[in-house]
């Protein structure tokens, strides 16, 4: 990987404001304290396509976090990586078991639910079949997260401390929200959802707070 | 989670001989020496949807794996445990920057790709398009895989270690075979796949050595 900053340099994260994924690392960098500058890359106008964007991110996603000297990319890989080198502030828990539980939930939407409706997908899908495929699998995901979480919820995701699954959860809702999911059926998320946005480190993650945020959405309220 | 099984009982591993997540979890057990008991759970005849196995996975996915007390779903959660209580044989690397990397090339074929082309979301997207949008996006993630590996890849595909992203790239190509992607732009990704398919672990973990393969793929050899 190049070395295009030096280690005493702020981090840079490349974020779309409505990127579920960029998302996630927003909230951890928020919920760790560590100060990063956002460098904008409008997926609607295709600007990870750019020749100088793929370089730093071969599969022309966001984000990308440069950080240490080090080029970052995959939300779930450089929050785990902020998670070794960053351990206070912690966004998984000590014991193994409970890291895989808060895992298994983590992955249920990151890697089930989120590449399998982001924008790219839906374009490629076909406008006719936009929202009846959404629907379906935020759904399906949903039900099974629902089920986990009867078992296993406290105040958030898995007990009372906020976890990743906690991190990767928020966007998800924001996003069936978008798409008019119908979220009746499992009020856990909802509430755990609500709960979160309560917290400093998710409200300033917001998409609605980011600097790219088109200001006729910026003027709406947080939901 | 419940407590089906006492620790120093053998796991067992509940997975389909094609499923490539379970595929994954395979080769890691076997990697690292662990013993395992197999139950198979059909796929295509949607035994994943009891009652029965859904109550062990919500999500009515394989695999799950029953160890020390403890039932774990989602294959890469599954790998992150068996690494933190079994780090013999280790799937990733010990430096924080070497472990994002391949945990980035691991995520590019565990989220943006194995979830967008799976049995489940090809029975609905229909049979007209399961073959045109399988290779799509097989070949667009593995563009940008190949990219990654052609600076970073030895031996496998970081160095000359195997590690995760190695055990998650053998059944992605398998399955990219399968569907008939056209490979030839892809020639690392294609050596490492052939050269990986030397080891031990990995040959063992193979869908056509495993109990609930159908005696007519059995027979075929390994490609």
């Amino acid at each position: 990987m190049s070395n295009p900053q030096h280690h005493h340099e702020k981090p840079v994260l490349y974020s779309y404001f409505r990127s579920s994924c960029a998302w996630r690392v927003r909230t951890v960098l928020n919920w760790k304290g560590i100060d990063y500058e956002i460098k904008s890359v409008n997926l609607v106008k295709e600007e990870q396509k750019t020749l100088e964007y793929s370089k730093l991110n071969p599969l022309k996603e966001v984000p990308t976090l440069i950080i240490d000297g080090l080029v970052l990319t995959q939300s779930l890989a450089i929050i785990e990586y902020l998670e070794e080198t960053r351990p206070e502030k912690a966004v998984l828990p000590k014991e193994p078991g409970k890291r895989a539980l808060v895992r298994s939930l983590v992955l249920a939407i990151a890697s089930d639910t989120q590449p399998v409706t982001n924008l790219r997908i839906l374009n490629y899908l076909g406008d006719d079949r936009k929202e009846e495929w959404t629907k379906y699998w935020m759904s399906y995901i949903f039900e099974g997260i629902e089920k986990q979480l009867k078992e296993v919820a406290g105040d958030y995701c898995v007990g009372n401390e906020v976890t990743l699954a906690d991190i990767c959860l928020v966007p998800q809702v924001f996003n069936a929200n978008r798409f008019k999911v119908d979220l009746t059926p499992f009020p856990i998320i909802q509430r755990i959802s609500d709960k979160l946005l309560e917290l400093e480190a998710f409200k300033k993650a917001h998409p609605f707070r980011q600097i790219d945020c088109p200001s006729e959405l910026n003027s709406k309220n947080n939901t």
